[in-house]
């Protein structure tokens, strides 16, 4: 990630806030330990005619992928969840309508990184079913509830 | 207006460009000299449940309106032409996807303020409809060709 001043980071909140998106996921998997990974994402949308600033965004970051939809919208994610910690702790301080986000995105990578067994792991997936809140996600995903079937025994 | 330091202003440039619209519109108007009105806009969008950020906008420039939709998104919209020059002109070194908008609306605004003929007003309305055309607008709307066919003899 290049050096960045803080001019592009207050614009890059406003434009997080006005249509971008912060979220997590929990991803059925058979080959990991806790049969679940957290996926964590920043997504940036636009008409894909201004894609422009998506490929700025991206040269910005150094992480992610642009996708270009049928729609005619594109988007810009990124999704290691180590340059997604990086990303939000630079716009922490000027993200306003996702400051909330920011933080739990933040506590929720925080703690991915030194969980152990399952039920630090189911902690995290209650952190996400939070998160998924504040989002107001109505998409149908799997919740703590799932993964806790599916662990206890 | 109140006072604003630049970083509120880089902020609402990424936020405008994420999510927001600057347009122009000939509206139809019987008790106008040149029949027809030049409508200039700023518009602001989010989800009615964060109507906040709209409110602290609105706030911040002192001018225009918020409508909260039946769809669950609200808007936050400037059309004093007045204020709509200030605001392009306080936004102008920071936004990056509008930029284009940003220089051809003051243009246009400019040129309404020193405006005195019909064909003054005509090579306006072309202006308008260059607008339309970066801002990609496929919904119908009167052009310069319909303004022209009204002020002919």
């Amino acid at each position: 990630m290049k050096f960045m001043d803080s001019i592009i980071l207050v614009y890059i909140a406003g434009f997080l806030d006005g249509d971008g998106s912060i979220f997590f996921q929990i991803i059925p998997r058979n080959d990991y330990k806790q049969k679940f990974q957290i996926r964590s994402s920043i997504a940036f949308y636009q008409k894909t005619e201004y894609k422009e600033i998506l490929e700025w965004l991206k040269e910005i970051f150094g992480a992610g992928y642009i996708r270009h939809r049928k729609t005619g919208i594109s988007d810009y994610t990124i999704v290691e969840s180590k340059k997604v910690r990086k990303i939000l702790l630079l716009l922490q301080p000027y993200v306003r309508l996702k400051k909330k986000q920011t933080e739990l995105g933040l506590e929720i990578l925080d703690k991915l990184d030194t969980k152990k067994s399952d039920e630090d792991f189911l902690e995290i997936c209650k952190l996400v079913d939070k998160f998924k809140e504040i989002n107001y996600s109505k998409k149908r995903s799997i919740t703590y509830e799932n993964v806790n079937k599916f662990l206890s025994p």
